[in-house]
């Protein structure tokens, strides 16, 4: 039996969110886990580096599963992808170390969040991003957005979802637009994330690009340490887990 | 009565094309009828540029319709777009001279054509744009694609959809890639198009790409004016119809 570690892409629009759930199908877990049984013949369980929430997509998922697999990995990868349903595709799989697990071996994960701004909801990019009629501005939210870098509690933008450690560490929170203003992106890089941290953080950056909130103001609530503080949790189409990152 | 000309954005996976079929339904144009007729009460038929293929986008495929409208062309906009589904967007209305008519009026049209090239499908892109597992070589098709400008008879890709005349003018026709060849995005704009034109000569630019033909044998074929040495159709996910320009 060999550990596998695979990357995962996916449309996260008509799943509820990647984790098994009681009363909610279907789920990414779910057909991954089907896809493995249909290539191996029988019940496997694969572990996560992390949930992502209903309609949130990922470029960049990373699971690990144990497998007697005596071909090379590449046919593996694409025996899973044969199987998988159009909105699931295995982008790598390799061998991984027997103790290798994906959550708690992750040294951190990258996400992006997509905004569009126009007049008009555009119908090509409804599963993929939040659309927002009023301009924003990219210089104020970076200045907010700056204040996010370093090891601080979080506890405005989220709940733990295992414990009450709110302290996380952010490595990299950029805000960039293109020339027109009509595209933004949002790329934010921590250790680990408070149940939902970006899109609680998106959301309020969004009031402080509208003017709706200072710059000032935006580091005076992360530093209140409340839930309550925290603007609008913004809607999960525009986000995606790009990367789990590793020591390797 | 005022004629008004109207800019459409879709995603055209779930419509039969734009035009109006006796036996497939929805078709876009059906839909945006339907939210004209919830907006003025009454049964309107819109004129349009041209069809486009099922699974084919648009993001400015123009329409003109008559309406009596006291208010102001943005509110006709909202109003239209409050009423149309998720997949079908108003960009812009404005008032048109009488006698504007969307097609005879056009000056030229402007098509994108989606590739992207990597071992694996990615779900978040299934349905914009053609995957192909073989790299291409970009500056054989766009050696290939230059000699797709100007009047010529394009009889090789693509059949009249009225008379018999396939000669068209060609007035760009660009292929680019992304500096690590995984992305690849080939505008093409001319006067007018033949029935499945754009697809087919992807079809035949990506044979060039892969080596299945020299860009010699590409520019011999195009002076056959035989439909049979066409490459295949390109799917038809990948493209979109992005302009149709007109003189004013």
């Amino acid at each position: 039996v060999t550990r596998f570690r695979a990357t995962l892409v996916y449309d996260g629009t008509r799943f509820h969110g990647f984790q098994w759930q009681a009363n909610a199908s279907p789920t990414v877990q779910e057909v991954v886990e089907a896809a493995l049984k249909d290539v191996c013949g029988r019940d496997l369980r694969v572990l996560t580096a992390g949930r992502t929430d209903t309609g949130v997509h990922a470029s960049g998922q990373v699971i690990a599963f144990d497998l007697d697999w005596q071909h090379p990995a590449e046919d593996l990868r694409n025996a899973l992808n044969a199987s998988l349903p159009d909105d699931v595709a295995v982008r790598a799989v390799d061998v991984a170390p027997d103790e290798f697990h994906p959550r708690h071996d992750a040294r951190s994960r990258t996400y992006q969040y997509t905004v569009y701004v126009g007049a008009v909801r555009d119908p090509l990019r409804r599963f993929t991003a939040w659309h927002l009629i009023a301009p924003l501005d990219a210089k104020a939210i970076q200045q907010a957005a700056a204040a996010l870098v370093g090891i601080q509690d979080f506890a405005t933008f989220g709940t733990p979802t295992v414990g009450d450690i709110t302290v996380r560490n952010v490595t990299e929170a950029r805000w960039e637009a293109s020339s027109d203003g009509s595209e933004h992106c949002f790329t934010i890089t921590a250790n680990a994330f408070l149940f939902r941290m970006v899109r609680s953080i998106v959301g309020t950056l969004v009031m402080v690009g509208q003017g709706r909130m200072t710059v000032d103001g935006f580091r005076a609530i992360l530093a209140t340490r409340d839930r309550q503080q925290s603007g609008p949790v913004a809607p999960p189409q525009g986000l995606t887990l790009i990367a789990v990152n590793y020591d390797d």
